[in-house]
């Protein structure tokens, strides 16, 4: 198997700088197209053939070197009792959403049985890709899966989402310790499927000072990653906006740090330490620009991670649907043009 | 007067720390919504008595330092020519967006004489101050502006901004220069009518790496603050989600940099050198916490900045629409009783 990208993940030299996308498998692919037209998100997350079926596409189309099982992060919220819905242009949306203790209380805690079409999706993608690149799955974290319980979807200020924090810290690390629960027996289920990484997204943490993150949300998240880290594969912990939350987010635990392009790549690497693994942080908005524009930008960022093993290259946060396929691409091809020989141990 | 603020703003000692809070004059405060009723926005911002009258609500109510005159940051783009309106729940929404370079072209360059209500607005708040605090002027900065023209108002992503930037760099900076050429005289037509500082908001300058800020922005507003720097009085900038771009936008040439509660306040401070004055940071969603919690989090930020001088207690964006006026008067109190009882240069 190609395993320069679970290398990568533990630090060690590998013979390029490994390559994926966040939401490799999506819109901007034709293919994902043509299945969505007759399958909504829910249904393709939910049926591991449809589900495993789009987690190969970009693998069959691009030189990836991971595969991540086509999920959604909000999942979890689902399987406790929230109507998800995934509404055109506008994005996820919970009828339901959380706005009192009740509310919490009323969250199903459910175990890993709640859970078996994702191992099943899993398993059915291993088989697919047969050992060409490793499989990644992935949850949200929890504050991120709170935000969107909360608010009800996407939000722009986190109000209610801080007023519970501020106003009710006890409700709320309720509720942090529900999402987390049920979070682990997710990424256990995943792994224990044969998912060879585990990435964790915190999309929206990068909303809190260092302060609230450090009391509100890392203990959920240590919880989560200490509970994981006897699965014995490689955890990833990413964000976006999180330049000043950085630090702290290293002490969550995990092998690797994601990073968005918010911060210069070898800036946030050394504020993580370079005694964890970093992914990243292409803005997914260059792929919309010229091939020279793009090519400047990769060559940039592998220039700041350079020579110095346990880069990982990524975007800075989700592909964006109407990504020119070439772009993608030709980015990739950029990676590998500007890889060093061999990433030496330093 | 009392002029701790502009003492603090040139980091010099004060007897304690000055605190005003951006959009200090607005929708929380139910004489705000009395004018509201009956004027527009824009109708408030472009007639001087009722600007004024508002600009000196939250000076009446509360025992800030410095007043800040009521007007909006997208003012300079209806003077070039585009239909700015603002929507109920939605924001500030422009039906003629920039969509092309025929639109930058069409785009009025416009003098001072386009703002003389600022200045009439400025004099008559000045008036009504009578030397209580001093008076400060504003300006969206180009890059915040560019976003709102392109995009036809808020975004979450920039696309169309960035898609711009990273396409035709030339045409981009064409646009930030014709821009900027208004900001600098809309700001001086504040500064000569007696404004005694003036803040440049970048709000959404975070959306960009740290490379795309140095490129297609950095240069616009260091021509903006060399320009104003011979109108001899205190220049701010602030911005939202900075935390990997302080170190450059210091650069900019501001006496004082603004910072959101992303960072923590001596983190940014030592970001940007203890050169600068900051302002900052507190996360406006704390106003709707308990004293207690409110309390806690000032104290925190005074003594992130306690014992040098050049900090200006501020929130870390805009104060919320339903923020409690008893909130208000509590944090500003907290300011007070946490303040060193002078600010000694170190």
């Amino acid at each position: 198997m190609n395993d320069r990208f679970l290398k990568a993940c533990l630090r060690q030299s590998v013979d390029r700088t490994p390559v994926w996308f966040m939401r490799q498998a999506g819109r901007y692919m034709a293919e994902y197209q043509a299945i969505r037209r007759r399958h909504s998100i829910l249904d393709v997350c939910k049926t591991p053939a449809l589900a495993a079926e789009v987690t190969l596409q970009p693998i069959q189309r691009f030189q990836l070197d991971a595969a991540i099982i086509f999920a959604d992060i909000l999942l979890p919220l689902e399987a406790m009792g929230l109507n998800l819905e995934f509404v055109e242009g506008k994005g996820p949306v919970i009828d339901n959403p959380i706005r009192d203790e009740v509310s919490i209380v009323q969250l199903r805690p459910v175990d890993g049985d709640a859970f078996n079409y994702a191992g099943e999706a899993i398993r059915q993608a291993l088989e697919a890709l047969n050992d060409r690149v490793p499989l990644i799955g992935f949850a949200g974290a929890p504050f991120t899966l709170a935000s969107y319980a909360i608010e009800g979807g996407s939000s722009r200020d986190y109000a209610r989402t801080k007023q519970l924090m501020f106003s009710q810290p006890i409700v709320w690390h309720q509720l942090l310790s529900k999402l987390s629960a049920v979070v682990i027996e997710y990424l256990r289920v995943q792994s224990r499927a044969g998912a060879q990484a585990i990435q964790l997204f915190d999309s929206w943490v990068g909303c809190l000072s260092p302060g609230d993150y450090e009391e509100y949300v890392l203990p959920h998240v240590q919880g989560i990653f200490s509970a994981l880290r006897v699965e014995g594969i490689p955890l990833i912990y990413f964000g976006t906006g999180t330049a000043g939350l950085l630090p702290l987010m290293r002490k969550a635990g995990s092998d690797v740090m994601g990073v968005d392009w918010r911060i210069r790549l070898d800036e946030g690497w050394a504020m993580v330490g370079h005694d964890v693994g970093i992914q990243g942080n292409l803005d997914p908005m260059v792929l919309f620009a010229s091939e020279k524009e793009i090519e400047r930008r990769v060559r940039d960022i592998m220039q700041q991670a350079a020579g110095r093993p346990g880069h990982i290259f990524n975007l800075g946060h989700g592909i964006l649907p109407t990504t020119p396929l070439s772009s993608v691409e030709f980015a990739i091809d950029c990676v590998r043009r500007f890889s060093p020989d061999s990433q030496v141990v330093m």
